[in-house]
C-alpha cells in the first residue's frame, strides 16, 4: 500500500524518540486533570472521583485489513473503541495511551496518517492523549489503546447491577457495522480478480462509516446525566448483541428475553443482509463492532427514556432459571448463543 | 517449541472468554484501591493521591526470543518493565493491565505460562491484575503491558527537574542484562549448528537472570522514602544509560557530566565482555534493558546516601553549554551519544 512511494521517509532515519517527538508535538491538552502527558516514565492524572482504565488490542489481519482501511480511520477507531468501554462504566473518558507495534514496509506518512486519526478522535472527545509506546514488529500492525476516565462511585454501571424487569435497552442500531464490513471483503474480492473493476460502494456511506469510522456513544451518557438516570447495569456491544447479554446475565446472574421485533436495525443493513443473503437478525444479534451501549434501567426510569429517538427497549430482565432468550417474530423462543466474532477462532 | 505437544488444548476449543475466565480465576486482589479488577469494560480504581500511568510493548522478534526465553519468565518481565516505570517517577505501581495478541501455534498451556509470569510478579510486587485484552495475531506474539500507580503530587519525580550541580546517581550495576543477551545468542546460534552441543551456561547465571527475569528498584523508591530523599529527577534505564541520561538533559535543559571508573558493572559482566570483545563500558552506556533507576539529587542530600551499597554516584549536572559528557579512564571527555538499541531500527 505504501511501497515505493516516492519521497518516503523511512521509520530508521529518525529513530524512535524523534518519531515520538515529531508525532506528539501537534498534542493538545483538553483537561485540568491530566498534570503530565507525554514525555516521561508515566503520565500524571489529577482526579476527585474514581478512576476507570481499559485496554484494547487492534491486530492487523484481524481485526482490520489495510486493503480497505485508511490509516486515518484505523487510528480514529483505536480512540473510540477504548473510550466506548469508560462511557460503557456511565464513566467520562480523559486520556488515551498508545502502544503501536509497525514494521519497517510503513513510512513515517503512514505513522503520521495513524497518528492524525487518534489525535483527531481525541480532540473531539476532549480525551487528552498522554502517552504511548513504538515499537517494531516483524510482521503486521498491531496497535494496543488504554483508556482512562473517572466516575462517581455512586454512578458507575457496572455488568453485575441488572435486576429481574429492569429494561433492556440498546442504543443506536445494530449490525451495520458488521454489513460494512461485508461489502468491503465483497469489494475486495472483486478487485482482486479483477483490478479493472471499479468499487461499487455507491449509497452504502452509513454501513461504510459504521465499520471504517465509528463513534462512541458520549452522547447517551449525558444524557443519562441530564435525566438523572444511572442504568443498573451496561456494557459496549463490540462482539455482538448476543454474546454481551450474555455476558450482562452471567455478571447479574439474572435470565433475559429480548424481541427480535424490537431489534433496531437500519433499512440499509436490512437491504445489505438481503442483497447479501445473510439474516439482518442474525447480523444485529452477532455482528459486532457497533459500539453501541447495551444497558438495563429500572422501570422506574421508564417514563424518562420513553421517545428519545436514540434507545430502544428490546426486552426485559427474567430470572436466572428462565434461560437467555429471543422471542422470534412468529413468537418462538430461542437461547441466545455467543456466535460473536470470536477474535480467537481465527 | 509447542508444536505437536500431545494431549495439547487448542485456544479455539474453549475461546476467548472461557480462556479469560480460566487465566483470571486465581488472580488476588492486593491493594485496597482497586474497586473492581478483571470482568467489566473497564478496572475502577479509588487514590487519593495522583494516578501514574504508564505503557509498554513486548513484541517478539524484537523484544524476544522464545527459543531462549521461557514464556513465565516473559510474563513476569512484562509486568517488570512496566512497574518499573511507576517506580521511576517515585510513586508506588497499585495495578496492571494487559494486552495479548497470539497465534494459534500457541496451545492453551503456554498462556497459562505467560499469565502465571505475570501474576507471580503481580504477587511479588504487590500490584493487583486488573484487566486486559486477549486477541489472536496472525504471526508473533504482542505482550501490550499498562502499568497503573499512584504518588504523592510533591514527591514525583519528573525526568525535567535536574539542576546543574546535582549528583547523577544509578542503582544497582549496569550492561549484565546485554551481556546475558550476547550470551543466549551464541549459544542459540551454537545450537543451530549443531543441535547435538549442551548449551554452555555455566557461571553466568546473574547476567542470564538480569536478562531472563529483571527486577524493578521497588526497594530505591523504599529506600528514598525512609531517607526522605526525593529525587530531583529520574527516569528508568531500560534503553542504556546514555540514552537515558540524554532524555533528563533534554528535558532538564542541562548538561552532564559522568565518569568512565565511575560507572558500576558487575565483574561477571566485565568478563564476558572480555571474552566476546565488546568494551564492558559501551555495554554499560548502550546495553539496555537494566532496569535501573537513573536519578539526580540535590548535593545536600549527598550524606543520607552515601554509602549505600545499590546507589553509585556516577557524575553531576552541568549548564547545558558544556554539553552531555562521559570522562574516560584516559581524561578524555567524550561525547555521549543515544546508541542505544533502537527498536525501530530492526
Amino acid at each position: 500500500m505504501f511501497e515505493n512511494k516516492e519521497g518516503r521517509v523511512e521509520l530508521s532515519q529518525i529513530g524512535e524518540f524523534g518519531l515520538i517527538d515529531h508525532l506528539t508535538e501537534h498534542i493538545e491538552i483538553h483537561n485540568p486533570e491530566t498534570l503530565k502527558g507525554v514525555g516521561d516514565d508515566a503520565a500524571v492524572i489529577s482526579t476527585k472521583l474514581k478512576t476507570l482504565v481499559s485496554t484494547d488490542m487492534l491486530v492487523e489481519g484481524v481485526h482490520f485489513d489495510l486493503a480497505y482501511m485508511p490509516l486515518k480511520h484505523l487510528g480514529y477507531k483505536a480512540v473510540v473503541v477504548n473510550i466506548s468501554d469508560i462511557y460503557a462504566m456511565n464513566g467520562t473518558p480523559k486520556q488515551f495511551l498508545c502502544g503501536i507495534a509497525l514494521s519497517s514496509r510503513f513510512p513515517l506518512e503512514a505513522v503520521e496518517e495513524l497518528y492524525a486519526g487518534m489525535i483527531m478522535a481525541c480532540n473531539k472527545y476532549k480525551v487528552d492523549f498522554v502517552g504511548g509506546d513504538t515499537t517494531s514488529s516483524q510482521s503486521g500492525l498491531i496497535i494496543s489503546g488504554t483508556a482512562i476516565g473517572e466516575a462517581e462511585e455512586s454512578k458507575i454501571a457496572y455488568r453485575s447491577g441488572a435486576k429481574v424487569n429492569d429494561l433492556v435497552c440498546v442504543s443506536g442500531d445494530l449490525g451495520a457495522a458488521y454489513a460494512g464490513l461485508q461489502i468491503l471483503a465483497r469489494e475486495k474480492q472483486i478487485f482482486l480478480e479483477n483490478p479493472n473493476v471499479q468499487p461499487d460502494l455507491e449509497g452504502k456511506d452509513y454501513v461504510l462509516e459504521r465499520q471504517l469510522k465509528p463513534e462512541a456513544r458520549q452522547d447517551i451518557i449525558a444524557l443519562f446525566a441530564k435525566m438523572k438516570v444511572i442504568p443498573t447495569s451496561m456494557i459496549d456491544i463490540s462482539d455482538g448483541l448476543s454474546s454481551e447479554l450474555l455476558h450482562l446475565c452471567k455478571q447479574s446472574k439474572v435470565g433475559v428475553a429480548v424481541y427480535e421485533d424490537k431489534l433496531p436495525i437500519d433499512p440499509l443493513t436490512y437491504d445489505i443482509g438481503t442483497e447479501l443473503n445473510i439474516d439482518p437478525t442474525t447480523m444485529a444479534l452477532n455482528g459486532g463492532e457497533d459500539y453501541e451501549l447495551l444497558f438495563t434501567i429500572s422501570q422506574t426510569d421508564f417514563d424518562k427514556i420513553k421517545g428519545k429517538e436514540e434507545i430502544h427497549i428490546i426486552g426485559h430482565i427474567t430470572d436466572e432459571s428462565s434461560g437467555k432468550m429471543m422471542v422470534s417474530r412468529g413468537g418462538h423462543a430461542v437461547d441466545l448463543k455467543a456466535q460473536g466474532w470470536n477474535a480467537l477462532m481465527n
